[in-house]
């Protein structure tokens, strides 16, 4: 056995036996877990802020990007966030144990399907420091343990954070092995991670879509994959142009660098008249470079040609792509052809075109009237979320603690043998 | 490209199209291609047969065992319980477009879950021919498209069957191509769907072992999926007699090939003296082969001894492991260390003793005083089931119609945009 793989055995084993026995831990154990958590990443914060300055100074020497660094760099209210966010999820009610539905048998056998905890989760993230707390702290509280994986670059500010977080759990009676973080920067660790069936039920793949995409061709365990968000507004030929401008430029423009901002902009052709100009023209005004069909072009000669390339990209920029469809099953069209199955809006007063949109768009969240830029668990009023799925099974959409849970048969009988 | 890939590739771009359409059917159409199936199914009953008898001499000249040519053998009976499945498919409650949640934002936004679809599911079985039937029904009943994979033995019957299914959902005005067979011997063709992550949502494996473990080794496409069924039940020290001794006789024997039959007993030490002895002499008298630790090897000289291989052995036959435990909390760890994570059952009047036994062990149904045998999707209420996941990951237990949909966010605004 190679020592990598050693280490995930001996990982593993610790998270098993941390999971059995935080999947009977009552929620006020957990929540207060999670407080003292909070305070120890408080009184941590000089060492937290040490160890990021190594990793700030290794990344500056290494020539990261600005934004990287950006992403890396942790400071008071950074920190702070972290505590805050940890004692947000202690707050929210115990995703466990809930009855999520219950009926009886004509033999008398009493049925309920009850919320359970999936077991051993490992995530494995990127640059950003922070979500070893965030993730940390949603899977202790459905019940789970968690074993870690960052990016290299955060590797002292993650173990750092980490440290305090388990300082925090044993001070509160926890054990520290509900929390782990593979304590390697040997790249072969997210292929053992990735293999140990044994050991983690699910993984939670954060990042960009060059590690996304190594997740998915290596991963022997289920994942919650959310591959990228090319999210759709569509404005239909009953759409208030009014709302529409301000649904759109929301929608594109509040931030352009999250995974529900929308990339593709569709309008119906029976509105191109009234419609078109105004919202492109209204874009293009904001400061976001506009690439469309041949209509949308003859808009302003500030528009640039759409590629086929341009309806299958996610740009997270200030970029929109637009074109003229033909009403609403046109956009269903585009949007099932070219689409994530992330997030998509119609802007329609008319309820039959909406109810088509919503019922046809194959996605994990259909808006009618609304900003693409409420994909989000916090929006959603699900608390905080460990991401988006983009995927079927188990969870689609915003995966908070609910979706971090699975369930069992629970079957109370009297003695029931099974005839025949 | 090669001749299989291009198959698949063309299956795919059919269940494709079909699925989208199959996911706007509302539920009396879909009931009504059922029943015409199922009329059509018994049209076909001659021609059925043909294929199957010539699928019968093959498995003969290739000498394969009295129980695999039973699962092969199709005769009226067999194929008026494949239509008559299917109808009683139809008179199940439709599991699409069902609310699962429902909530309203403080700024006016109206959320609800609502049940749809997966897409495309890919079946893969082996000799039994009536799972043909009863695959594409819960598909369809579901809004599924169906891709199914026979084994190469039924090969004729199953394509007889599909035939039959086909012309049955035309001639109600469904396409066909809802449900489609691999029309290729092929084993490579497996290898082909497994990895046909665009067309194929899910994947759920239907047969033996070898075919399971292949599965899981090759498929890129997530599954529900269920090794085996190491079923377990214990006796407690508070359990009455009379009643452990009768749910234990059923829980092995009512039938011992199904996978909810119980392959392990376990006793609590505490009830040794009073329990052990009656319930291992009922089971050698039943004539079941008890293999024991030395306590139970102790009862009877017929009983054999226990090897830690037998733990972990699925019989599926009249024999069982058996030896005592200390308390629930033994019986728990048994469980979790050799069980499946499929079923067990716990035989006690005491309260807490079911409890600990219910939160403590990680199985898809736990039973409190009823026999490990109602471990099915009918006697869950269920209707007919695809099979029982002992995944963790969307479906746990019985998967029927409910658990081939996943969900989508609907999400209904007034122009709302969100805010900062």
């Amino acid at each position: 056995m190679t020592a990598i793989a050693a280490m995930m055995t001996e990982l593993g084993t610790r998270a098993r036996a941390a999971a059995r026995l935080l999947a009977r831990t009552p929620a006020p154990a957990k929540d207060g877990a999670l407080r003292a958590a909070a305070r120890a990443l408080r009184a941590a914060a000089a060492e937290i802020k040490a160890a990021n300055a190594e990793d700030m100074a290794d990344g500056e020497a290494k020539g990261l990007g600005k934004a990287m660094l950006d992403r890396l760099m942790l400071n008071d209210a950074r920190i702070e966030a972290m505590a805050k966010g940890l004692e947000d999820i202690a707050s929210l009610p115990d995703p466990v144990g809930r009855v999520l539905a219950a009926w009886e048998r004509p033999n008398g056998l009493k049925i309920s399907r009850v919320s359970v905890p999936l077991g051993v989760i490992g995530i494995i993230y990127e640059s950003r420091p922070n979500v070893t707390a965030d993730a940390a702290g949603l899977c202790l509280k459905s019940g789970n343990a968690a074993i870690l994986r960052g990016g290299s670059e955060s590797f002292r500010s993650a173990s750092a954070i980490m440290a305090a977080l388990r300082r925090g759990l044993e001070s509160a009676g926890l054990p520290a092995d509900a929390v782990q973080m593979v304590a390697t920067r040997d790249r072969a660790a997210v292929g053992a991670m990735l293999t140990a069936t044994d050991y983690i039920d699910v993984i939670v793949p954060r990042g960009g879509r060059s590690l996304i995409e190594r997740v998915i061709a290596e991963s022997r365990i289920p994942l919650f994959q959310h591959l990228e968000g090319i999210c759709h507004t569509y404005v239909d030929k009953e759409a208030d142009l009014e709302m529409a401008k301000s649904v759109v430029r929301n929608a594109k423009l509040r931030r352009t660098g999250i995974c529900g901002a929308t990339e593709t902009l569709l309008i119906d052709r029976a509105c191109a008249a009234t419609h078109l100009a105004p919202l492109v023209t209204m874009l293009l005004d904001e400061g976001c470079e506009v690439r469309g069909d041949d209509a949308v072009q003859a808009v302003d000669r500030r528009v640039r040609p759409a590629t086929e390339e341009d309806w299958r990209t996610e740009y997270l920029d200030a970029i929109i792509s637009a074109r003229l469809v033909d009403g609403v099953e046109g956009a269903v069209d585009h949007i099932n052809t070219y689409g994530s199955h992330h997030t998509e809006a119609i802007v329609t007063a008319d309820p039959d075109a909406a109810r088509t949109f919503l019922d046809g768009c194959d996605s994990a969240i259909c808006l009618w009237n609304a900003s693409t830029q409420f994909a989000d668990g916090g929006e959603f009023g699900m608390g905080a979320e460990i991401g988006i799925s983009t995927g079927k099974l188990h969870a689609r959409g915003p995966v908070g603690v609910e979706q971090l849970c699975t369930f069992k048969y629970v079957v109370q009988g009297s003695g029931q043998v099974r005839p025949g």
